[in-house]
């Protein structure tokens, strides 16, 4: 028996989220089809949390243990022969028998991306995205990765609201609003002793302008479903000067998903990494 | 009554192609339908040519007359509002009546882009690109806009070949064969008097590395059917030293597509623009 880590980058588009559905195509459930074609084993790969429907992977993690004897760098090349060119396998690590995804993980980054299709930002997307009209014009190919934002969005104050939340808070301002999610405490707690606990502590939160797009980027040792998303649909209250960047600490002591800003949309959401302590994440640890 | 100018870039992967094709999603329908419910004007906008299911455009024309009296940047910003994100409208000019986006036309470029999964190229166009094992990871987001190839392309050799087929020649080796089409003169015959002609004009035709891609551009008068995505899949195979790039005025001489060699796939091919004469493409003329 052999203990994989799977590392994986996907394009979320056309798929209704991680995690398996039936009769749904789903990123675990293509990865479960492609594991039981190339070596005949039938599992469940656990991935590092679930992403949405429409949200993105540059590394999303999975674990799964084999009976197969079948080298590393063969099991990659399968795997990506059996998937399609939307799911990829970056990276496949044997580790130890202890190693698990999602209860070995100790942090995540993610980075959301905005298009604005007015005011800020410089239009160097694309030769062709400005036009006669005032508003830009989001690359179609460019539309799958991105929210293209009605509204221009001032940077330096979603910076001071982005600052905000740095730190240890309990962020359920900012959780889904999803009663089944909660009370079964599947709501992507990764290290908390309480699974009902919407604590989470934020080492990096800031935006910053790229090639015409706002990024944000976002580090903590956990995130709550729907998290990342309503921080940033907050954030850009804050940019498009419709909500104060001092209002964020009220909206934390809030405790209320109705005090925060709307969802953005899931096209603009990608999961950047997911880290592991280095004596588990290292395959020297198998030897 | 005005004749319009319209100027769209899209994202052909969730398309069968441009032409109408009734219960399938097509950029022409979908541009129909737009235009109908912004004016309520049911017509049917003619493209300088077909793309077939898969292929993208930067710059693709259309014209259309209308009876409505509207601002031209309303009409674009109003069939924005209607289209999906995966096709835009960049711009809509009033031209003169006699303007047909393909009886106009005198020329157009297109771009293929091929991502080589093993050898040359630089590595440059994602941090996670490399694996461990010897072939390159298409990265997912990029899969649909390129061709992920799987031989080490030799550019040298390629434009030796790309430029052999620069000048006037009959094409017939390179267009698809599709008895149909051919017999019916469809082949995106642009300027031909005898429309089953097969000779066309290319002005340019070469390749480039930009940023770990292999670039094809061509201008011609006008393209056969296929031929851009069959003159790459001959160019491939004598980058992949399976052909010589010698070889090319032989396959032209033959007159038979079995010479020459397979046709690459749709996803990697762009209409990068349109020209037509200045009198004709100003909207002065129509003044």
């Amino acid at each position: 028996m052999t203990n994989w880590k799977i590392t994986l980058a996907y394009d979320g588009t056309p798929y209704r989220g991680w995690q398996v559905q039936p009769g749904l195509p789903t990123v675990q459930g293509l990865l479960a089809e492609a594991i039981e074609r190339t070596v005949g084993e039938r599992v469940l790969p656990q991935g590092s949390g679930r992403t949405d429907a429409g949200v993105h992977a540059l590394a999303q993690v999975a674990s799964v243990a084999l009976e197969a004897g079948i080298p590393a760098a063969n099991l990659q090349r399968a795997l990506n022969r059996c998937l399609p060119a939307s799911i990829r396998v970056l990276a496949v690590e044997a580790v130890a028998a202890g190693f698990h995804a999602r209860h070995s993980a100790v942090g995540k980054t993610y980075e959301y991306r905005i298009f604005p299709l007015k005011g800020e930002g410089s239009s160097r997307c694309d030769a062709v995205s400005r036009c006669d009209s005032a508003e830009r014009i989001c690359p179609p190919m460019l539309a799958p990765a991105v929210w293209p934002c009605p509204w221009p969005l001032d940077l330096g104050v979603m910076n001071r609201a982005a600052q905000a939340v740095v730190g240890e808070h309990d962020f359920t301002s900012f959780a889904a609003c999803d009663p089944d999610l909660a009370t079964r405490g599947l709501a992507s707690s990764l290290v908390d002793a309480e699974p009902r606990s919407n604590v989470r502590s934020i080492t990096r939160s800031g935006w910053e302008w790229v090639d015409g797009l706002a990024i944000y980027r976002v580090s903590a040792n956990g995130f709550l479903h729907h998290m990342v998303r309503n921080l940033v649909g907050t954030f850009v209250q804050v940019g498009a000067h419709r909500l104060d960047a001092e209002a964020i600490p009220a909206i934390l002591a809030a405790l209320n998903r109705s005090a925060a800003g709307p969802t953005a949309p899931a096209s603009g959401l990608f999961l950047v990494s997911v880290d592991y302590p280095s004596a588990v994440d290292s395959s020297a640890a198998f030897r």
